[in-house]
């Protein structure tokens, strides 16, 4: 099987080249060049041999304690003594305060090696930017240094028995309790509830201090181990026993009168939580991404090597001499480049911080976009290899596995989608699309065109009392509105990379098979076509 | 979780209402429906209570000998005594000398229950039809009683390390030996290469009798057992690990101077081979629509019950209430029905035995189309129970993985696509199949505008020296244009359903879709667009 190798040209050409990084006041490629391959050498030689040995091994759960598989626990320590939990912890707290844009290149790598790991030790960087933003002072001095040294590992407490997409219905209570609060309730689906890797385990729960529906919903930190160090009364009752992500330990918690503490104000919690699901979304969508570029590379490897049938001249010719492979192979290939375009948009928009607007429209593309990109890349992988690829030994059916849980969780795509169709249309942040569209518009024509499109889309639905059932065509012609525009970037940009001819061919095609289907998508939609879409 | 309930009404209503399989001379609808309940009785109450455990259980390989799950033995003892093993074996062997609709029925019924189980049973008809057709008498007197009774199960040796899809790479030799032949050689991927249900094997093996690329290929009967009892030299070397089917045994096979007989002519083998391998790729589209059924039944009994958010007049709803589930669940259900009508159609044309043409085109649009409506109604139905959909507990984890070798098996999708797109495209069963959609075409006005794009194509892919990067756009066009006919048929027949409102909401919908992609199909195959297509 193909060793993991990091994408690490293709991560830093969309950042450099197609999504307008190098705006940024602080960027310095060459720095984040540095960076990403420091990660990408400890992700190939340390994290990504321990996937395989992961998955088939698995978590247990003994007395209430969760043991990770062999060698994790090393793999963090390392992890963790290479400074990275901190990456983007600001310095006063012992991080090294970088920017979300070397979190969007670490997060990538990491997923594509081990995404099990990545979850487990993915929650961190949200969690601290909501101690950076909600938290005290106080709060931050005794949290955010043991997050950044790796001490400490964070949890995200939101779903419940009942309540998985509908946070209104949340019953986990927290009850005053002089200075502080006691929390009593049943969480599910929490990931990394525990773990033998770091010490320490920092819970971010969402808990009900009074009945007035999501307005009664308060945020609290609660540790594993109170003040006094003895263990606070949060139990792993159970960990689920799951399709994929053997390593990453899916637990259910009952909180028994847990010590925590509130974060942000009383009833504000779901504003707080969004912070930390807006970055898990994001890094969602990268992992999609990874798995995407994963399933590209082994499935490309695999198409060079092996022989198989004749060409049109009658020789011997590889599996990707055939054309239908060549399309499967493209297909992930601009599944992974696309969707990475989208994800990177999003996360350089949320850097520059002018246009928080465009950001809440991006989040739910991105997101949405990455995890179609890694099943679909997954599922094509497979295909690639054939009966390899449904065997163990070729690793594709472990991404394959892997991948499908991202349309999921941190919201399923379809209540993405059905944000886009209904919350978001008629208001600022669908304007800051349709207004960055217009820009881009002037550098392509084909972006016009699409923008056209979409303008009349928007309005079939502004009109329509109940849009949801046009929610997911409305995501497709959303989606490849926008990449018109990214793949037009990418044409013009291809030269900066070291395979410009690949990157050509793929944007050009896209391009093409965008265009003939906008016509069928605007019929779907409801809209009466005109010569201009 | 929801148990299995065979999908017995809708398999009879396609056979007797959508296909015309009341056409055949001695079709019984009545007697169908009665051994469509008996077996899906048998499959609820004994077969599918072992799929779950023959997954956590799997196979295992000892001293060359393969034990199936705990239960396999028992419950295929059973189903050999209630006879079903010798469905469509002749009367004079001890078979019940049924058609192959019946077959229809029960291998789908089969394969929703216990996709593993009915691997390792499902070659005994092909098996015994390659004898009926191929076979001496002696050989049929010899073996055809000892597959109806269930004494003997069947496999079809074909794959090799270095020959997949291409079977002129088979290296695989026999050597005349006196009356008999010896084979040497060493066959992958074997379905079923040994079990310990039946007391027999019969391996239907392709050996190499000259150098000459397929036509030194022959057909081979190779038993287990010598004449004298003895052991023959054929050892499973190794049992793959696979990411599902895991009660089904895909075993590694060496032959070390296997004693053996001809079937058929010498230089014959691919022939007769594909008695067995068309009779498997109908069973594989079977399959591919048995999954999507099942994926069907369980998400949509989930999101009938499961309380989730609010409907567009605030009351809470269950899932099955947003549009957006609603979406899923059809599209899941219209799989499904979809593909039934195609493999239905190629079987019962198959059983009138007086177009072989339009069979031949059909079987492949079948094997396509049934495989991805399993493998896509598998990802919907995982996407419908959320977070439950993603274990274990929920069982569709399971089908998602189970159904994912469907489209790799029997021929991988791409070669079905190719096949359709180049060698048959010019043909007599390509002319079969524009002769069968113009009788349609009279019937509804969409077939004939259907019709009309679909010429188009085919026109311009004759002229196209390589038309293989087009293949899988033609398929999709093809597989649309042939489903316009059906879910015709389908809406002109619904009120024979109890559920005629699902079935004229699912074939108007989907009649909506495919005339919306007409145009962006056609344009990706580089037909100009006139105002017909």
């Amino acid at each position: 099987m193909k060793p993991f190798a990091a994408p690490v040209e293709d991560i830093l050409f969309t950042l450099n080249h197609v999504v307008g990084t190098a705006d940024l006041p602080d960027w310095d490629a060459e720095f984040a060049s540095e960076i990403a391959g420091h990660f990408a050498s400890f992700a190939e030689g340390e994290i990504a041999p321990l996937d395989e040995p992961g998955d088939l091994e698995g978590c247990t759960l003994t007395d209430g304690r969760v043991a990770m598989p062999a060698g994790f626990k090393d793999l963090y320590n390392s992890y963790a003594g290479q400074g990275w939990p901190g990456l983007t912890i600001p310095e006063d707290f012992g991080g090294q305060g970088m920017g979300a844009m070397m979190l969007a290149i670490t997060s990538e790598i990491f997923s594509g090696a081990n995404h099990s790991m990545q979850m487990v030790t993915g929650l961190v960087p949200g969690a601290a930017r909501t101690l950076t933003r909600f938290g005290t002072a106080d709060q931050q001095a005794r949290y955010l240094p043991s997050l950044a040294s790796g001490e400490t590992l964070a949890t995200m407490c939101l779903t419940e028995p009942g309540a998985g997409s509908d946070l209104s219905r949340v019953r986990c209570r927290a009850t005053a309790d002089g200075d502080g609060w006691q929390i009593t309730g049943e969480k599910i689906f929490i990931s990394g509830g525990d773990q033998d890797m770091s010490d320490k385990v920092l819970h971010l729960v969402l808990a009900r201090t009074s009945d007035n529906g999501i307005k009664g919903l308060s945020l609290f930190l609660c540790p594993c181990t109170r003040a006094d160090g003895s263990r606070n009364a949060v139990t792993v009752t159970r960990i689920e026993e799951k399709m994929g992500l053997h390593a990453s330990p899916t637990c259910q918690l009952a909180f028994d009168g847990a010590e925590a503490e509130l974060i942000g104000a009383e009833g504000q919690g779901l504003m707080a939580m969004f912070t930390m699901m807006n970055h898990a979304r994001s890094d969602v969508a990268l992992q999609g991404v990874a798995h995407a570029a994963r399933a590209h590379d082994v499935a490309a490897s695999y198409a060079a090597e092996r022989q198989q049938g004749r060409g049109a001249d009658g020789q011997p010719v590889t599996l990707d001499g055939h054309a239908d492979v060549r399309r499967m192979l493209d297909e992930i290939d601009a599944g992974a480049l696309g969707a990475r375009a989208i994800a990177h948009l999003a996360f350089v928009t949320m850097e520059k911080g002018d246009n928080p607007d465009l950001v809440e429209f991006l989040t739910p593309l991105a997101k949405v976009s990455g995890t179609e990109a890694g099943i679909r890349g997954a599922e094509l992988g497979v295909q690639v290899l054939g009966g390899y690829g449904y065997l163990r030994e070729y690793r594709l059916e472990q991404t394959y596995r892997d991948a499908r849980i991202t349309a999921i969780y941190e919201g399923a795509n379809g209540i993405h989608e059905r944000m886009l169709a209904t919350r978001l249309l008629g208001t600022p942040p669908a304007e800051a699309f349709a207004a960055f569209m217009a820009a881009e518009g002037k550098e392509a024509e084909a972006v016009a065109a699409a923008l056209e499109g979409w303008n009349l889309a928007r309005k079939q639905l502004l009109d329509n009392p109940d849009p949801t059932a046009f929610a997911h065509e409305f995501y497709l012609l959303t989606r490849d509105t926008l990449l018109t525009a990214l793949w037009s970037r990418v044409l013009r940009a291809a030269s900066a990379h070291s395979d410009p001819q690949r990157l050509t061919r793929v944007a050009t095609r896209q391009l093409e098979v965008i265009a003939a289907m906008r016509p069928a998508r605007l019929a779907l939609l409801g809209v009466a076509q005109t010569s201009g879409a």
